[in-house]
């Protein structure tokens, strides 16, 4: 199921009078702002306005809770999460990685979202026509940047989706991780309520152990003790 | 003023009732969780342990408003999205960088709000034990990793902090940008209701241009574009 931007919560009461204090307008959210008027760098307007496009990611929830509970993750910063886990964890890379290459593949992997919406691994019914409502919102996010970056940007996003390099690996595997951790540490926070079980999970095993059969020992193991507890279905 | 965690919105009425429905014992939000028991490979579970603390960063919010208004930025998301800034706009670093280098540091520089909390750019009275805060935090929070990944982040941040390599002049450079623009396409969302001036950005004038002179360009035309708007204050 897509998450839908309008399932944010609404804004802090201190935000909304903060932002209806001055004297402008208040601000339209309908698509990207064309450049100020004394701006004539055509290529930079192009890039900083899709800098700004993307700020809509931080609007798309994930079904993982944060470690708090207080509200669910969106996926701004579920990537910025992944890419930390990189830092800290590529010496459990399964092959020789190229770091850079990796935090890029993190930083854009789930970009699309913006206008594809965060699928549930969970829920197969959505995922029927994943693959082809993401190939549509590619095709209408990265050519608003230059060529020769769009291109460059959907090919690192492919190779993400195709999981064959060994950064490609890598950062799929580090993808099943982390929302597994969030779970265990949240109490099954999303396990519980969708009944989700060990079996579930294993289904996807080969993802994590490919790209770090490290971590794929250590996730068995929390899985043991999750369904120990009663986070997660045996 | 440093913004705590408890500033976060409350949960959507539906995530409260995922949460509540299942069997097990509602989350402790307290520190880091022991490993499970079955888990016995010591520099992993505290590398895990680690990646789990950070989580906090979702909930640190800073001034900033989302470019739809809905809500505050917080400290994870604009992390990510300064690093978005690095991927798209790294042609225009004043000097070469080592990509990798950058992505890291922006990932990290605000890490250490976890526990000192967020310092509004413009609040000169926060900002008088802001660099004490942060140290103290630093010694908190980095010797939860492994020595050497610690001492490796600690370093990583100095530098950043410093703003003396090529890397951390064009990240700071970056981190300067990012919420202007966010400002500018928010019809000066922060800057209004602060009464924030030109005059109140040209003071940090030399670390976007120091970092990146073409971003600086950029900028100098958009905060005039500002003031003719009324987002800003001439």
């Amino acid at each position: 199921m897509a998450c839908k931007s309008s399932e944010v919560s609404a804004p802090e009461p201190s935000v909304a009078r903060e932002v209806g204090d001055g004297a402008a307008p208040p601000a339209g959210t309908a698509g990207p702002v064309p450049p100020p008027p004394g701006i004539t760098d055509a290529r930079l307007s192009r890039q900083i306005a899709f800098l700004i496009e993307i700020d809509k990611l931080k609007s798309v929830l994930r079904h993982s809770n944060l470690v708090d509970l207080s509200r669910r993750e969106n996926d701004a910063e579920h990537s910025w999460h992944l890419a930390m886990f990189s830092v800290v964890l590529a010496e459990y890379a399964a092959y020789e990685v190229d770091e850079a290459r990796v935090l890029r593949m993190l930083l854009i992997h789930d970009l699309v979202e913006v206008y594809a919406g965060d699928t549930f691994i969970y829920d197969y019914a959505a995922a029927a026509d994943q693959e082809e409502r993401e190939r549509a919102a590619a095709e209408r996010l990265f050519p608003q940047l230059p060529d020769e970056q769009a291109a460059a940007l959907r090919s690192l996003w492919n190779e993400f989706e195709q999981r064959q390099t060994p950064e490609a690996r890598f950062a799929r595997a580090l993808d099943r991780v982390q929302p597994l951790l969030l779970n265990f540490h949240t109490q099954g926070s999303t396990w519980r309520p969708h009944k989700v079980t060990r079996a579930d999970i294993l289904r996807h095993r080969a993802i994590i152990e490919d790209g770090s059969p490290r971590l794929w020992e250590y996730i068995d193991s929390l899985l043991d003790e999750a369904v120990r507890r009663g986070y997660l279905g045996g």
